[in-house]
């Protein structure tokens, strides 16, 4: 981990322990310069990545400010980093229904970047938070990006081995939503009901070099699927 | 508009008017700095601007991508700069339901960090795109910083307004959303049956200074509701 990253978990850790409310002015670019011992530009990236994170605002000449306001039980949409306790809150254990090789179809393919032939692992989850269904999950990764996957893996954290083991270097990712009546196979996958209100979500995850490694359509349970979003760029 | 603004503007309507997808490579710092005759440091802001928007990504040592993928009928969750045809493409309107200056309850107070017997602007509007209904929306403004507010303001652009009218400095905003069955009274105002898939979406939105100006409730319309979130610090 980079120095300004370190710092800035430093820095985020402090704001949750303390449980600094938002507005709450946090010390000055010079005191925590002193505070780390380090130069201007690793406490200035460290506090622009603080503002992306949406964890703290800047304000020129007037000084940084605790931004996060969590509300308990709302996952964020966009982010599995942050506040450690919004992960701890949660106990997510995940059912892997199918995992295989495939050939996609063309709507994988396309939105993978794949071409003709190219196979990719397809992967199908149903996920659990503190024992309560939370979604069905399928994701699909190309395998010339991802040559190995087990249930073993797949069970834990795909997100984890991906970042850990095969040291991907996860950047941006696109996701579209929409909501609708349940179908009748995912009401029974998620013991609900037909006609049940379902948010479906598509995602396309992408590394720094901006190759789609992951291919995901996931099917919200309405009554556990609460989530909060940041915009930092209004 | 600053001079990076204007920059990034052009880029983006470049891309657009090009129709250039995802992963085209884009000139590099260099020739940008020549074409637009400005510094270095202009260029890098304009470019660090339109990644922050979701438009292109950079990839050091390799160059500038295109990055955003728009799709059709779908609509920029967290904000409304962009493609100038992402707006285009929808004729909304708004009918005013409601609009009083009240007292607020301690929900909308503590959301809008309010001192007892603040007043507030409250704002009840039914939004169409394209003639389809959208949305039902409840606002509150404190009158602290909206001191003025009439129908004739809220059926255009609450948001023209602050922005031009009042030079609001909009910069960032905290977003809930779950999804539930439609209740009896928005169903009738959204012309559907309660139990109807619903989004309910609740957002207080900053100026720079971190004072929130407008907490919102908005229940969409689960047929003409349609999101897209770009990720950008996964």
């Amino acid at each position: 981990m980079n120095k300004y990253e370190t710092i800035a978990n430093d820095i985020t850790q402090y704001i949750h322990d303390q449980q600094l409310e938002q507005g709450t002015k946090l010390q000055s670019l010079d005191q925590l310069m002193q505070q780390y011992n380090v130069s201007k530009s690793t406490i200035t990236k460290a506090l622009d990545t603080l503002e992306k994170r949406g964890v703290i605002f800047q304000q020129r000449g007037s000084g940084i400010f605790v931004r996060r306001q969590r509300r308990e039980g709302y996952v964020s949409l966009l982010t599995n980093r942050g506040f450690t306790s919004d992960l701890k809150e949660f106990d997510i254990t995940s059912e892997v229904l199918k995992l295989e090789k495939i050939i996609p179809d063309d709507n994988v393919k396309s939105n993978l970047h794949l071409k003709d032939g190219e196979a990719v692992y397809y992967v199908e989850r149903l996920r659990k938070a503190n024992d309560e269904i939370l979604c069905i999950e399928a994701s699909y990764f190309p395998v010339k990006l991802v040559p190995y996957l087990n249930v073993e893996i797949a069970q834990a954290s795909i997100f984890d081995y991906l970042t850990n083991a095969l040291k991907f270097n996860i950047s941006f990712a696109d996701i579209y939503l929409h909501i609708d009546e349940l179908s009748e196979s995912d009401a029974q996958l998620l013991a609900l009901k037909p006609g049940n209100p379902a948010l479906y979500l598509e995602q396309v995850i992408y590394l720094a070099t901006g190759e789609p490694f992951d291919y995901s359509t996931i099917t919200y349970h309405y009554k556990h699927s609460k989530f909060f979003v940041q915009a930092t760029n209004y």
